[in-house]
């Protein structure tokens, strides 16, 4: 029988007092769907390794069989993403800026597109003081039916607008899938919000188009989700995937969310996408900003993306955690000398 | 100045070192947008008690301005779906059917149409059993883009076909905002998973219909968003909704989710609208299910749903947490004898 | 080389780099530390069961090792807890009251002794209304130190006198090692409290007395984590342990904490220890703790521990969540029905 | 009546339909404790201020009162540790050692004593790579009874010698309250593990002496509860208590625990007590620890603990995550150029 894979996907070890009919059984039906069992038999304990193609693998509720304990997945889940097939970690260019590698990327611009006024000065604002792309949201995902949604596709002429006088790039998420076209034409880096991380429909859209993506990980999304997220982006066609960290749920409630500094750690080891922080989420408030932000640096995330606005007290969304654009010089300075102490320069 | 709820939304605590011009602001701002502010001073502290319409309030970035310590709401952001406003439980009647009030109601079918003659199989032996509904899904959201996706729209035909059989109103999920139309045509209760319960979009979808909603609970969405998410679709007309939690993330890995029971009785205690409780998807294996599905009907849920299958172990999903159908009505026996104890009957 | 078992305690995965001399080299390490690895080696991935006393292997940092990409234990960390070893449920006898098996046992009492009328009034009517045993506070480890630590060692003479009026056996918590005597003195089991779980000391002090011990789960600890508490108790000889679940921390904030009912239903399968709940502190207030109170019994929780108060509102602590006496007999016969629905009696 | 805190301690918010003898009775109890109430009737909603000692009114159980909402406390329930009484940050110096303000403290050495020469090696390693102080467990808290638990008093005699050769202050921990004098005799700064940060006697122990105190946050406690634990020790007379954040329990388990950071900036506000951080627990692999240390560094901490070893492959305890011997002078290195750009001297 041939197999294009001859190491074990999975180690399945049977329980102590498992019958050898049931080893077989087991052995049979991974036979059945094309795969292969190779038994270890211990005088207690006996495993089988589940060699195959992990298409065919996944189709089987190994896990329910009779005599089974436990199933012990080898090798990790997510492939196209993951490091150990490009070890060279990915650089994604847009309109000549750059994220990954030794390029810190600075995005920077409103919560949400308000006015245009608003949104001009804020990008005329953080393009002066060296951001490299600029985010704004055209749809706002909110917790409350009562809470202002975003000004929708009239937002998009705006950023369209910032875009050519500042030059920088655009970020903006994708709410909807009957949006696609609309929100592209705009958008050079398209977002993926924390809500809509598991929402594989969006994720296959975005995967069929040729702009780069930014995608948020779900308040609570483990690692392995988050990569397996980027695999259904990826698997599509589009590999251009920058992965975002920006809070996830636990007990603690002194900030809204708790940044998943680790997380990032974690992520530059197991995949070669660039990995950035969105502090300002977490944070709630603008105090905390910085040194969050700090702190994604010096952890090796591939740059951050935080929110700044001329009068955050007017702001219609989360007001308090948005940097004064006239502090975002300074803010933007602090956080670029920490990452060329690491030898990254602004991308 | 004419306020139309005299009663404040809002408890704005200023910090203990603001001045009297920062609290003049806050109520200046306040008035600007047509609420007011009742200011009482203490020695040390200063409080205000904002008044005004919710949606005037939201928009403010109160937490933001120059003095404010905290800001408490005093009411609930919910208003819809409140037990305050409709003290009377709902009962949501479908074709004869009833969940709520004294209604118990048993919601049982595959995890997932994988064909023709499994669903009908189900349908029949849960229909015999004693259920109340037929759940089934014909699009599945899976964390890997590698797994079985759900047959999609044949399903649908296959879930009409075993309504027409057996009787039983159809239980299934809209995933895809495009496809209301196909969906919609065939339940009876129109599904939302737990990873689209703050799909903002498709929850307005729902909410313009006139199909019952079963609204699943976010892995790691609070009661308070579970309850803010049903007031997105009860604000676009729709008040037949029935909640449903299916477990929370947590640290605990012993079970797939933690079954948060507690939430249950609370959510009876706040709103009106039915509630009832997935143990299959917390279990994650067969052995669990039952006492979970007691649990929750001597808690005070107002249903269960559950995944059955003739055969759990040739399931193309989730196969270990299936009841086998020969099983059934023993199962269903249990929850039902339980159900009574507590005075309810079977919808 | 001879080993007393030759079933694998723990699979070495080797990474898919590693050479065969970092093989060697696990393998040698085991050797010398008398224990033995056979090694699987696939087209691509090598595995090693490693064989040999637990005690020897937990010394290993096997995960150190050059070339170990993951080290899985096949066998369950705890032993003489487990229901492998004993595979019937164990009875815990005390004056003549069970738990455990077909007993239900009803524990009520006041929070914490307060003074003595306040004690023996709640004893005489917890055991009026059919409770096999009386719970009472005498140290109370609370957040602040601002607030009442209870009456301490005077505390103990009251529930002597409690005892001798009602003839209910004492749960009281042990604190402090260098109590030891003067709790056991008095205690009929003792209780050791959430944040004490994983205070080894005084799991290894009440393991080598003759008392039953109450083990409470912490409020972030595993199940594999309580058992592994409870495995300090029983490697001292006294394995008359009742595990009690009271609820873990989680993100949801509408209860004080999430009782984790599924969790029971897992210990009662992984181990022969009657596991009890405490509904009263995950509830934080009274009209929830009959719903989760019903749902422990319905689980197969062998039996509750509850707050009991004649007058909750003068209560000095925790006064939100007790039972008024004066209710509580209707509170037992609603728990003690549905106790008896699954066959089981009150101890 | 005489209060001497004119401000309120709490707002106690009454229901929509509580009754004007239900708000006077709340008032009535709290003027009978020697506390106050004063009443802010608004049409919809009454809102108590209660004034008075934080002490009377703990005691109080307010929540439970008839016709009582909500209880919001609005000062915070600390004081000696809150930088509102002391917004000079703390030095603590030790043998001419500082943490705190300017000082960054690097305090490193093996996770546990095993031997003699391994503790003296490793101490002479990490002081000529510029530590400051030297950590070394005598006593070992572990989940499993199984495992090695520390040689004991024995080991403290090990670390006086590694002291009179190095110069550097020891920090270990205390288990015991019955070890207080033998512990103390050779700790200049004496720890309380995460799982003893609740063990309040242990807490009035160390508040008792005049050694600083290095307490480690639990890992599901609050930054609250942490600061609530750290007023235990203050309330005693012993303010030199550094604060250390390891990690906390989430559904994350792509590391050993979440660091979070995030509460370490959310200290550096609340409190005057120097915030340090133990990036090892955390990361429980030696790869990630210096990402993690440069980002605690980068956040704003005071300093760090890290567990460092001749060779950790032969380590007793945690041999995966600690930082060779031979490369803790490049690790210092990278932290301590971190925390200099930050404008921090090493202590």
């Amino acid at each position: 029988m041939a197999t294009r894979n001859a190491s074990p996907e999975l180690l399945i070890v049977m329980a102590a007092g498992a019958t050898p009919d049931q080893t077989e059984h087991v052995v049979a039906r991974l036979q059945e769907v094309g795969a292969d069992g190779r038994v270890s038999r211990g005088r207690e304990v006996t495993v089988i390794g589940a060699i195959g193609e992990r298409d065919l693998l996944a189709g089987l509720p190994l896990e329910g069989y009779p005599g089974v304990e436990r199933v012990l997945p080898i090798l990790k889940p997510y492939k196209l993403v993951a490091r150990e097939l490009a070890p060279d970690p990915t650089v994604i260019e847009v309109d000549g800026r750059r994220i990954g590698d030794g390029y810190f990327g600075l995005i920077a611009g409103p919560c949400t597109v308000e006015y245009r006024e608003q949104t001009l000065e804020t990008a005329r604002a953080v393009a002066d003081a060296g951001a490299t792309m600029l985010r704004g949201g055209a749809f706002k995902p909110r917790t409350s039916p009562y809470t202002f949604q975003g000004l929708g596709l009239d937002a998009l002429e705006v950023l369209r607008e910032a875009r050519d006088e500042t030059g920088l790039p655009i970020v903006t998420e994708l709410l909807d899938p009957r949006h696609v076209e609309e929100v592209l034409d705009v958008a050079d880096v398209v977002q993926i919000g924390a809500r809509n991380m598991q929402n594989f429909l969006l994720l296959a859209e975005v995967g069929r188009t040729d702009k780069p993506v930014l995608l948020k990980r779900g308040a609570s999304a483990s690692v392995e989700e988050l990569l397996m997220a980027a695999e259904y982006v990826a698997k599509e066609g589009n590999e251009r995937i920058i992965l975002c960290e920006r809070g996830i749920k636990t007990f603690e409630r002194s900030l809204r969310f708790t940044l998943d500094l680790g997380s990032v750690a974690v992520l530059k080891e197991e995949t070669h996408l660039p990995v950035i922080v969105d502090p300002s989420h977490a944070a709630g408030r603008r105090a905390l900003v910085l040194p969050l932000a700090r702190a994604a640096a010096a952890v090796g995330a591939d740059g951050i993306i935080v929110e700044a606005h001329p009068r955050p007290e007017e702001a219609l969304c989360d007001g308090p955690q948005q940097i004064p654009t006239a502090e975002f010089g300074a803010f933007a300075r602090e956080v670029t000398d920490l990452a060329a102490l690491l030898g990254k320069q602004i991308g």
